[in-house]
């Protein structure tokens, strides 16, 4: 390491010591016989002082030293002077006497200041990412970002559930979303789509008998972009077997209350309330009440309808997806009442938001067929469609049920983050669009004839 | 739970207790007046029996029970008889007398039986993977990868390392191996790239002050599939901020040590021996030698070579990429003796395959205009395929370095396994295919159009 401490360790316990830190220059004080630098890096600040003796050559770098600047320093730590403390950092009782500076990188004119409040624009604040990054707002929210993901798999873990990977190249299913495609190059004229979720796959995955999967994982929709959607966002996945709606509901309480608990430090009363779709939406409007009390407002959402009528299209379509299963003692209605056919489906939401969804699946290849009838969906579409799950449900398919996070939208809500887009290191505009590496961007000719493709002009469309 | 207890779970202690349990029909062995079922779930295996006496429903059922159909079987612990233990099994000393049954699911006749030794073609394992991962050695890899995940996380957590996600919609670098494209419909005749690693983020990452990240992160790369070879593929992406080859080399040995420690109980002695290229290919012959004892033979190969000279396109390239540091003392060789270039770049290898490879990056801006130019990058092509790093890197950059292991292939040599495709869950063929979900497969002319794309044909091209 180039470093023996790093800018947020020095202490009392460290005076005298000889150490070197490195990190950037957040601000330099001149004070004419004496130059303060306040030296950053992620674990916290530093202050450094240059006096012209004994050493002036290294005083008069310390003039130089811009912001931002990339340095290391050699020194000496010694108590700040009676009255100079500062109680609100932990390095606040110490400073280092600079012995020896190297400048390991200097920094241009920056756009906008390394402090919480700036009012650079976000077109400029993700062109320049890396400076955005280094506030502390936004260095705090990344880190409780990965501090959730931990406390999460770390419950799961215990839980038995086991991480699989499920594939990012797969098969289009013109359901729901648009998918992203990518054409193939070893076989003309065929696409992969991008996962909209690993919904089929983690069935198969119950089917394979892994009984418990989790997976915190990448979906990707092309839809048009709402104030708070990206193209790419992060799901935590879960499956289980052989369960019912009450296993999969306590689990996921226990799983955001042991994550509170964990990395807030905040206790979570369970259980969660929990409203009928239909109270919900005659009692506050919308199947996404915010009721409660306390800084965190969770409750369920349940029996959701398994249909809602498409007026344009004259059909009915699956609510949820059309995977979910009916509540058993509502499977006659499929016949009289589609309407009011409910499905063994619950969302999560937390302050008024959706946090998660999920259900109990279809697992009888029967009512599969029922269902898919039901919303019009030929045998041959359904082969087409989802063919492989229907055989895989046709060598013994457990029960099973599960749900997914939003953990973009949670970790915003946690961090009081006012987009999602503030708690994802790298996001994109409203028009798809990464104003720091410049994705999307043109390709050469020859890249898309490889893959046996060409474009069509916007106007001819 | 549909179940009170798993299939891995009765003992001895639960002598006379009524439970639930469920899985699937691995065996059935009728003797005429007892039927004795072996069922499965991913715990383990209990005996169940039936007599025709008490309840002669029951037994009849029993009767009708085919492999792989999937039960919930309500019955009373007991003691096997005197002489029918099976040690073997955790559950060897019990069974379960059946009291009632409930077929959840049928089983069509299987392709292959749920062994650990079958003749299937990987084509039909493929095919049926949800019944191939269903086999006791698929099940052991899929855990052991599981945990392994698990471990390297837990170790890094420990050492300060952030996990954070970088994007999969990104901007096409054609350097390096053949881009997989994603056509957009925000921005027409404008294409994502998925990524071939995190690296230019990873690195963005150091520049934003995270000082140390990592990520379990599936990159692409659209090759000519050879042997072991996937579209998509998995790796632990690291790297920290003001570090030495030492300090990324200890770190990883520290990091593998502990992981084989907490997976598989075994001791792993560090530091691995380091080889210089120059001798391992004369002496070896090879970048990769395998010496060593013990099971687990890892050595570092390092001092590689900064550039290659390509002869077919009459020019030097980077022998790992372009933002490889040179070693300093090598630096003056740049403009005398380009070939005897050192990297400060370092590969794992286990057992004569890599498993990781990393380097020291520069981290000066005119360092890195300088070896562009000895590759023969222009100012204009430097600054279109990476520009963003290149400014990044004039705001205070750094020094970094870092390293990334392939997790296929470590979770392959671990678990014994021939091939790579025998530790993903869902792996592709060499021709690129799923065969459980068909993909790629043939998309909507509309889908095509709505991404201002259409298809070549193959003759045409």
């Amino acid at each position: 390491m180039l470093r023996t401490h790093t800018c947020g360790q020095l202490t009392e316990a460290d005076i005298k010591k000889e150490v070197i830190i490195c990190g950037w220059v957040q601000a330099r004080r001149d004070h004419g016989k004496i130059i303060f630098i306040d030296l950053r890096d992620r674990y916290g600040i530093t202050q450094v002082v240059f006096f012209p003796k004994p050493n002036p050559a290294v005083y008069e770098q310390a003039k130089k030293l811009g912001s931002e600047f990339v340095l290391k320093i050699r020194g000496t730590v010694g108590m700040r002077p009676k009255g100079t403390e500062n109680p609100k950092i932990p390095t606040g009782l110490v400073e280092v006497f600079a012995l020896e500076v190297e400048i390991l990188n200097t920094s241009m004119e920056l756009a906008f200041s390394i402090e919480d409040d700036i009012e650079a624009g976000e077109e400029t604040r993700l062109l320049h990412r890396y400076l955005d990054l280094r506030r502390p707002k936004m260095l705090k929210r990344i880190s409780l970002r990965h501090k959730f993901n931990q406390a999460l798999r770390s419950y799961l873990n215990k839980q038995d559930f086991l991480e699989i990977e499920t594939p990012f190249l797969t098969k289009s299913t013109p359901e729901g979303s648009r998918d992203y495609l990518v054409p193939s190059r070893l076989n003309p004229n065929k696409f992969y789509a991008l996962p909209q979720s690993p919904q089929l796959f983690k069935q198969i995955l119950m089917v394979s008998g892994m009984d418990r999967y989790y997976q915190i994982a990448r979906c990707f929709r092309d839809e048009d972009l709402r104030k708070d959607r990206q193209p790419e966002f992060t799901q935590l996945d879960m499956e289980m077997s052989f369960v019912e709606e009450e296993d999969v509901m306590t689990l996921a309480e226990n799983l955001i209350a042991a994550a509170f608990k964990e990395v807030l430090g905040i206790e979570i009363a369970t259980p969660f309330l929990r409203i009928p779709y239909k109270e919900a939406m005659a009692k506050h409007g919308s199947d996404k009440p915010d009721v409660g009390q306390g800084d965190y407002r969770f409750l369920w959402v349940v029996d959701f309808p398994l249909f809602e009528y498409n007026n344009d299209e004259k059909r009915w379509q699956a609510c949820h997806h059309p995977f979910t299963s009916p509540k058993l003692e509502d499977i006659p209605l499929l016949d009289s009442d589609i309407g009011a056919t409910r499905a063994r489906a619950y969302d999560l939401v937390l302050n008024g938001q959706e946090i998660a969804g999920g259900s109990i699946r279809i697992h009888s290849p029967q009512l599969q067929a029922k269902i898919f009838k039901t919303l019009g969906i030929s045998d041959e579409d359904a082969e087409k469609k989802f063919g492989f799950l229907l055989r895989a449900f046709k060598y013994g398919a457990p029960p099973h049920g599960g749900i997914a996070f939003g953990l973009d939208r949670l970790c915003a809500i946690v961090t009081g983050a006012e987009s999602i887009r503030d708690v994802i290191a790298f996001p994109k505009t409203q028009k798809g669009i990464c104003p720091l590496s410049d994705a999307p961007s043109s390709v050469e000719d020859a890249q898309l004839k490889e893959v046996y493709i060409k474009m069509i002009e916007e106007e001819k469309k």
